[in-house]
């Protein structure tokens, strides 16, 4: 198996680049003037100024868990601790850049199988030693920040031992595959038997199948190959109590779904310790193409209507006009020049980017690529060609290295997302906007808030809003949590879901009930109580307090 | 809303025919030979010989359900209490057909809203009044007849009284529908605005909306447009604490997924009030056609290779050997004599016989045929054209019917079901015969077995077993126990899910702890003490003792 690169403390990848590491001019002129920013250096603290209390693991508890798993798999070092605190969310990443590391946990802990994880929450249940299950560690939503409300020793599992794949059933596409193992690991190890997962969210290069499946994840194929949540045919769940082995490939109508309590869980019922994945044979044909809308609501109606006949491609992103504008603004080099000269020429200056992605066997895609290009144009929509969409594909992991240095000269960024029905999706977009727009404009400053339709089904989509700020350098936090209660208030009001595949974590928790209703919650109580009796794991997350 | 047929008591359908109701002539005969049969007459009782208790409604619960519900909507009278007595499946059949009703509830009441609803449980909650929910009463598991441990008054919740298309949101394919809407009445409202839900089951004729997201219901179209579990967008949970809404579409990460511990349920946590359905266009082209395999090893590597290519078309059915002879011989008429002399001439007498059913776009369904075609060609299919597919999709209800035929003279008819990985099927296949053969076969008496492959997965298919054998008129349920038993434990013990579409029922329920575990089953048990405290929601189901 290849490396796994090790993530940076305070920000995304494994290291941050030397030389070149700026804001790039055409960003700096456009982002300048459309927010009112002023431009500063704000570095993080160096890494061996942030602050970390001494480790809390009770010395009983550490030859207990020693005894369990070997002195080298207990580690209670700085470096460990540090690289084992929190997610990758702006919030976290503003406490780890300021010398916060309060969040960090007292050991790091790595199990070697399910019976070693079994036995290590047992243990700590046993002593109330508080249990974070870690992954890639690119939680967006505070999944691994959650604070527990009795303060106890806090003990983070790390995966990464149980990151194999330990076995493929080529004939019933079935891979079962190690927690621990991170996207590309996988696509290698799947490669060389001709197959592939294509689960590809933003977070790819770091997150972790374990984690996909603890989030109920989306990836940018998810409108054509389906949700993570579609692509997990069974896993295991280590309990404090014992070990649930769920799902049943194909399919079951043997009573209420266990597999989708586990999925979505969060770490706070168990630690999935493995998991089964649909696989698919490398799709012989890929094809990105870009498309351009005179409107949102026009792009909207046309994929809408690609949606209701199930011609929706693998791939869809269509981008609103602030969207479009600012990365057409923002691209450097001569297809970007080429590609705005184009759209103005043919009066689409204003208008909206799709992004399509088509996989699978030839003579289906080009069906499937025939017929919805005649919906797209009855429409008005205008075809771009290729460029546009493999400029996309080249740059779709991108984001998260660019918010790095961003924040270092006084910039706010951060996303969020939700989901609707096509019929409640306009209304929801604008909610989210005006909310947004209301919380973050301050004399002479305003957000910039960049969205696109992300997943598409039948029944609806998903929206993706980026935003960007000023950042108010003295309230960091409160400037972002302000203007995070108002977008989701307003989301859910006009009827999004409190999130379509960031997850809960302890960001949205207080949003929980309005989204189950207190009896849902009620019922993930009774569960949580059962399987894990002292509330050990992942307290702060998922449930409200 | 057209009139919904009232369900016959002693077998299935509206009405039995008084002319030509008798086992077809070429049947007798395969069968006579087959099975070691002696065809002979034996007819039900009169309905107006079977036993029925007194009701043990007390009076002072039928106060408070008449004041809840009205004088209309609380009924004690033989007929509507024999009406609802237990399900459809072979040993329902048996018991009703000698004159035994002890299954029968000692009330049948029809509440006309969710709130009703609720109102109904909490009373009886309280009162340790049973509540068994009935919607077209065609459970094949004893779904509708567990017995409760403390044997207290049951009453049947009927919910024709909520049977109708309450909305339509066209833009994003969703319906709303009342949990007792038959399937023939939503797609004739449905039809009106251009759309179709598909779910085709068996059953569709009787079974209700509700009852298929009650058990996890998979229709004839499963393959294509998915199992009901993936129509449901969202439902209304009433309960004896009170009212769940579950479901947030197109979809949610919003932790747990709350509405598949619904999806499945069995009328054991609580009455599904409403449903909220994914719908789509009316097909534009619909081709349904044959194809012959030389054996089964045959057609189920084809399909298993159009499977993981995602080229399974929207309607499979490869029958084995057995079942296409069966088929093929008991059949008349000139279609199915020169059938039969087509495939003599081609040397494929032997063969398998392939059902495939395709729907949806005309570009798109020629392309997926075309393709299609030419993978089952090199695995040496031939194919036999659309009047066997035709021919099939009329008759594709007929089955419940000729089984009350079969059973006037002395026959046991009974179906199973199960499904496996691509690679377990064959084993499961092979164990379940083997077994029911062991089971049924006694001096001069042996069983018939016809099975099919119904549905395929990416990952694996279902299979669906037809079973006939010489009664024992001693002792014929537990003839039939004994040899569902051996199939069960075989088809487990093989890799085969305890149900793949039929549910747990009264009569899976002993083998749900090794489909779940015995910590599945605890989560089950104490989500259920949650939401039904005092036991009183279908008892005996689901649920090991």
């Amino acid at each position: 198996m290849p490396e796994q690169p090790e993530m940076t403390i305070q920000g995304w990848g494994p290291a941050r680049a030397a030389a070149g590491d700026t804001v790039p001019k055409a960003a700096r002129r456009y982002l300048t003037r459309e927010l009112g920013w002023t431009p500063r250096d704000t570095p993080p603290v160096p890494v061996a100024e942030i602050e970390l209390a001494p480790s809390r693991l009770p010395d009983d508890v550490r030859t207990v868990l020693v005894g369990l798993l070997g002195e080298e798999n207990v580690l209670t070092d700085r470096d460990a601790r540090l690289r084992h605190a929190g997610g990758k969310s702006y919030l976290d990443l503003l406490r780890r850049r300021s010398g916060d590391a309060s969040d960090a946990p007292d050991a790091v802990v790595l199990p070697g199988s399910t019976e070693e994880t079994a036995a290590l929450l047992t243990a700590c249940s046993d002593r109330g030693i508080v249990v974070v299950p870690f992954g890639g560690g690119t939680s967006v939503v505070g999944g691994l920040a959650g604070m527990d409300p009795d303060d106890r020793p806090c003990v983070v599992v790390d995966l990464s031992r149980m990151a194999g794949l330990q076995a493929v059933d080529v004939p019933s596409s079935l891979a079962t595959v190690g927690p621990g193992m991170r996207g590309p690991q996988l696509e290698e190890a799947l490669g060389e038997q001709g197959l592939t997962l294509g689960h590809l969210p933003q977070s790819f290069e770091f997150a972790t199948i374990g984690g996909y499946a603890a989030t109920r994840s989306a990836g940018q194929q998810s409108t054509g190959i389906g949700r993570f949540d579609d692509l997990v045919a069974g896993l295991t769940l280590a309990t404090p109590v014992g070990v649930l082995e769920l799902g049943h490939a194909p399919a079951s109508a043997a009573g209420p779904d266990l597999l989708g309590l586990a999925v979505g869980s969060e770490g706070t019922l168990g630690v999935i310790t493995e998991v089964r994945l649909r696989v698919r044979p490398k799709p012989r044909t890929v094809h990105y193409e870009g498309w351009s809308f005179r409107s949102w609501a026009a792009g909207l109606a046309g994929l809408q209507r690609l949606a209701r006949h199930d011609l929706l491609p693998d791939v869809v992103r269509l981008s609103d006009a602030d969207e479009t504008r600012a990365n057409l603004l923002m691209a450097t080099g001569a297809g970007a020049r080429a590609l705005r000269g184009a759209l103005k020429a043919r009066g689409r200056a204003d208008g909206c980017l799709l992004v399509l992605g088509w996989e699978g066997l030839p003579t289906l895609v080009r069906a499937r690529m025939k017929t919805a290009a005649s919906v797209l144009r009855e429409d008005g929509a205008l075809r771009l060609g290729s460029k546009v969409g493999e400029s996309w594909r080249a740059h779709r992991f991108d984001g998260p290295y660019l918010r790095d240095r961003l924040m270092d000269h006084g910039l706010l960024v951060e996303t969020l997302e939700t989901a609707a029905s096509w019929t409640a999706l306009p209304t929801v977009y604008d909610a989210v906007l005006r909310a947004l727009r209301t919380s973050l404009t301050r004399e002479g400053k305003r957000p910039l808030i960049m969205t696109h339709l992300s997943h598409g089904y039948p029944t609806g989509g998903s929206l993706y809003f980026t935003v960007l700020a000023d950042r108010d350098d003295e309230l960091p936090i409160q400037q972002w949590l302000t203007a995070k209660r108002a977008a989701t208030d307003a989301l859910m009001s006009a009827g999004g879901t409190l999130t379509h595949h960031h997850a809960v974590g302890a960001d949205h928790r207080p949003w929980l009930e309005r989204e189950v209703g207190p009896l849902g919650v009620e019922v993930l109580r009774v569960v949580k109580q059962r399987l894990d009796p002292n509330g050990i794991l992942n307290p702060g997350v998922l449930l409200p307090e």
